[in-house]
Formats: C-alpha cells, sequence, structure tokens
C-alpha cells in the first residue's frame, strides 16, 4: 500500500492533537480511505479520526490493513514536516514498519516499528443533544483559556439567545458570551436549553487540530456529552471528538 | 460605578509590569480618575497610578469607592485581553467582586474577590534632584540588560554632556554611553554631575509598562533614589515609580 | 590594537556557535587579521576560526596580541549586539581586559578579563577524503535534526548519484537523501563510496555559526573525519571544523 497527501499540514496538526490524549492507536487503511478510532486511557474522551480517499493526492490501498502505531513516536515524525512538503504513508512489509515520507527539496524517510494495538470496542453512544452550534475554533480556544485562568472544568451553556462558556471558583469567575449577531456564531438551534461541565485540558489538547479561523461543529445537552466535529483536508475528512461530562456537585 | 476603556492594552501593560513587584493594591476610583499608590513588600520602592477620567471612553464613579485587589490574579485576567477589545471595570456590590469585562467579537466577563488592602501611609518624599533627562524606554531597558550581564545593580550617572548607565564586577564590565546629540535622548538639564546606584530588577520590572518607544521622564541625583515619569493612556495617565538606591561601598 | 567591524552578526553567530563547543579560546590578533584555533575538551572536535584584515572596516594591529578569553561571558557580550551596531574589539592593556563595543543609537562597550590559554598543539591531520560536496546548511540542520528522533549519532554516506544522511535505532529509523538535481546541492565528487558516522550535538552546534540558506564545504571518507568549511563575513572569513567519526559496532 501506498498514500500520498497534498500536503502534510493535516497529519502534522491532528496526529500532534491526538497524541496528546493517546499513546497507541491502530489506522485503518481501506479501499474506501483511512480511520481511526481511540480511547483515552481513562476512557472519558472518543476521538474518531477520518480521511476518504479521495481526499488524497494518490490513494493506492488494495487490502485492509490494520497498523498500530505509537502516536507520540509519529508525533515527532510529521512534527518534522515542512510546509510544502508532500507526505506518504507507505507499508515496510519485510521489516514490519511504517514508512512516513517527506518529499521536497530533500526526501526524507522515517519508518516507525509496528505495534501491536488492542482492538478495543468503542461506544457509539446515542445522544439525544439539545443543541446544536457551529462555532469558530479560536473562540472556543478563547473561552477554555479563560476559564483555565479560575478552574479545571468549564460549563458549556446554551439558551436559544446565546452560547455560553464559564467557570468559577474561590480565585474568581470567568465567563464568555456569544451572541446570535456575532460573527464568531454561525449558526445555533436550541431545542431545549443546555448546561454541562468538561474537563478543559481534554478540549484544549483536541481543539489543536484545527486552525483557529476554521468553524466547528458542537453538539451539547445537559450532563451529557459534548460532541466536536472539526473539517480536516479542506473539509472533505473529519476528526470527531466526543468527551464525557464532569457531574457538578450541587 | 462603571468606567470603559478604548483599549485594555494600558492595563494589561501596567498591571503586568507593577503585579511584578507587588501583589496587592488598592485602587481608588473617584469622580477624578482612577489612582493607586503602593509600596513594594521590602519597601524599596513605591508605584503611583494615574489616569484621570477624561482618558476613559466612559467614566460612571459618583462616589469614591476603594477597591482591593490581588493583582497576580488581576494580571492573569487583563492578560486574557485581545487587541481591539474595550475593558470594563465595574463593582459587583451584592457578591463584593471587582468585574472586568472584555468586549469584542465575544462579551467576557471575569470576576475578582475584592480583598482588605492595608492602607499604608505612602512617603512622599522631597528630594533634591540634580539631574532631569528625558530619554527612550528601549534604551534604558538595553542599559539594563547589558548591565545585568555583569552585576546585580547599575549605575546611573550624568553629566553636562552625556547619560551613562553601567554594572562592574569580576566577571568584566559594562558601560553605556548616550549622548546629547543621540536621537533617544530629548532633553538633559544637569546642574551637577549624578551618579546613583540602583537593582536592576525592579527597574526591569516596572519598565515593562511602557513601550521601548516610549520617552521616560528620568530625575537622578547623586546616592538619591531614581523617579521615572510613565506615560500611559495617550499621555493623559502617568506611572511613577520612585526606587531607593543600594549605597556603593567604598 | 583596535579592529572594527561593520556588522556585530558574524561575531554574535560565530561566537554563539563555538561557545557550545570550547569554553576558553585564545585569538590570535596580528597584521593579516583575527585567528583563533582550538580543541574541544574531550579532544573530539577542531575549531579554525580566520578572519583576515580586509574583512573588517578599520583594522589597526601593529603586533601580534594573543589574548585569551572566556567564551561563553564572550557569548553573553556579543550577544547584545544589535541589528545595525558596528562591532570594535580593543586591548586596555593597563586593566589587562579585552574591549568589546557597540556603535549604534547608543555607545555600549563591555570587558571582559584576559585570561591564560594554554597554548595547545592543534593537530593537522593529512586526511585523504573521497568526498567533496556543497550543500546548504538548512538541509544539513534538517538532517541532524531527522535524525536526533532516533538516535545520538547520524551517518553521512555518499555515492556517485546523492548524498545521504540517516540514522536508525530501536526506535525507528531516519534517512534524507539529496540528489544530484536538488537544489540545496550544489556540488557533488565522489572518487569512492564514503561512509562515517558522527555525534549529533557537535554538528549541531557549530552549524549554527552560519544561516540555513549559506553553503558548506563538506569533505568525507570512509569511517574518518568529517570536515565544514563555512563561509563567514560575506565569504572573507572561515570557519573551519573538523569532528571525529563514531565508529559503528559490527
Amino acid at each position: 500500500m501506498k498514500v500520498k497527501s497534498e500536503s502534510s499540514k493535516l497529519w502534522k496538526n491532528c496526529i500532534g492533537a491526538i497524541s496528546n490524549l493517546i499513546d497507541e492507536a491502530a489506522f485503518k487503511f481501506t479501499p474506501e480511505g483511512v480511520k481511526m478510532e481511540a480511547m483515552d486511557p481513562s476512557h472519558v474522551a472518543l476521538v474518531d479520526f477520518n480521511l476518504p480517499s479521495k481526499s488524497f493526492e494518490e490513494y493506492d490501498v488494495e487490502e485492509t490493513q490494520v497498523l498500530g502505531v505509537d502516536l507520540i513516536e509519529m508525533d515527532k515524525v510529521v512534527s518534522r514536516a515542512k510546509k510544502d512538503d508532500k507526505f506518504v504513508v507507505e507499508l515496510d512489509e519485510e521489516k514490519n514498519r511504517l514508512v512516513l515520507k517527506f518529499e521536497g527539496a530533500s526526501t526524507r524517510r522515517f519508518s516507525l516499528p509496528l505495534i501491536e494495538v488492542e482492538g478495543e470496542e468503542t461506544p457509539q453512544p446515542e445522544l439525544d443533544f439539545s443543541t446544536s452550534a457551529k462555532i469558530q475554533a479560536g473562540i472556543i480556544q478563547d473561552g477554555l483559556k479563560d476559564a483555565s485562568l479560575v478552574a479545571d472544568n468549564v460549563r458549556f451553556g446554551a439558551t436559544e439567545e446565546k452560547f455560553i462558556m464559564g467557570a468559577e471558583s474561590d480565585t474568581g469567575s470567568s465567563q464568555m458570551e456569544l451572541s446570535k449577531s456575532s460573527e464568531g456564531l454561525k449558526e445555533l438551534k436550541v431545542q431545549k436549553p443546555s448546561k454541562s461541565m468538561f474537563n478543559i485540558s481534554y478540549l484544549d489538547d483536541i481543539i489543536k487540530a484545527v486552525s483557529s479561523s476554521d468553524f466547528i461543529d458542537i453538539r451539547l445537552g445537559s450532563d451529557l456529552p459534548i460532541k466536536l466535529d472539526m473539517p480536516i483536508g479542506d473539509g472533505k475528512g473529519q476528526l470527531k471528538f466526543l468527551l464525557a461530562p464532569r457531574i457538578e456537585a450541587e
């Protein structure tokens, strides 16, 4: 098998973000595309990476291959990508290694040992979200950073009129309000007011996968998980993220 | 009460600088403006922050209020300001909190607990300075950094012809000379040659309040404190700083 | 004696790089130019710094002077150079100090104590290199960084067709190939294929002396030292570097 992307940026950003949460993962290369689903060690977060074959410049996968890699090591390699490098992923069957190549001014070839990754069943919960919003990543990043000044958890909330992120503790409080007229809020559908609390650092880690001007689809409920749907590869692929809520003490 | 500044930059820079030296302070909001005077814990430095009501976009203070805050926490909040945010300070009397708001693409609201700050008498010494100079902040910053390579203290000196900063130790010496013709020296009035030594880090901390292209009024004597007068809020307000000298061993 | 360079950049870069490897050195100022030769403490690397008098704006050296300095302290001083500063080196015979001056918006003068540096004989080995190449510094820097992901040592190799840098370990492999058609490879003369292994950090340190767009002359053999010839001072001077190979275990 051999697949080639016109740009290495998407891989650099996604692997960089995912490896903050998950150490090892199995990439499934099928004739239709590349897929990777994994949970973080504490089973709080679910990552679903999806790149269809059409988002590649070259895509040659005849048989499905499941390739386990150490994401920390893979991150070190993809971090070495230069802006205009093309990015090739191949399998070296003989040596049992994943080959990652950057093609630019020079050709740079890295190989990583394949590892056994336990094929864990990732849950696909049916969730009855009451809020759906499309918000610019940079605004969410700011809301997370603001909240981190006062607490480890952030409350997400939505009413028909506005989207809210906030935190409260003895050292103070932070609150960000995004009204329907804001440029950073493209869509806000609220069946009934939602409010859930989440760990800040998980969200902060994963959101690094997209640039601050990208819009993210957010699904929210009350004391329900949050679901982020981030466009990757010019919107042809997706990085989905599901995070369990922290239940607020009364 | 509610006061609104067109830009949050001045607060970000001043609180950032002052909080390096002082942990807690009482801001006095009067109908005429905002004032804060404080000494550092070792009583070596005196800070005097002054913003008249006319430097605000909106200024609504009917009764004088003295509001004590933890400057370290306040610095974390004002550091979150974005370039074009408007900045609002309000009092939440019910919750006994200071409310800081950034108004931009979104509205971000922070609150900080009010604290008791002991109303210390700040001395207002009459000092007979023999030198007065107007020097660009960036040049003073360089002189401090240069001196820090060889020592913890820096000597300021002035003659009719030039302004000098220097340091000396076993590991070497540094000296910066600024002649009257230099663009970075706008004014130099010397009644008699001056020479005093100061701790570098105090000066380095406070000077961060202004940008390197701003001009600072400096008053100097021989074995006397140094006085810095820094323009803030487009010159409508002032940050004054008085630092006691280190007496050089013979 | 007094010598003046139009720019302090060359000194900043070279002393910065050399001081990573060598703590003390003796600069020899002769009527022809400035020279400095030194070995690192473990006698693995040889540095040869050479700036002819014609590369200076002013050059006034009547008698040869050998001036020993602490390179770590000298690095701190030259790091304080500003972009457009002229750079003056003088001897203060009375105080037995080296004087370094930056002339710009202000005049900044530093002095460093002269120290005894043992006049070590630096070997001048006759080496029978089989490969000569001219390669852009940035490409070598990337090859070193790539290799450092997987190992402490990097293999340099050359065939008639291409120049190769690579590393291999349990955690993976890295390999950079530069073909004759690459813009970053200006010249490649190979009498017979060469292959030698070197410690990455020595090379990484010294190569910081040049900018990534500069071309470096590289001499290589099989299990022989590597020789780097880096142009400095608009190509009028040279920084030469010789590094002993690591012999690969069979």
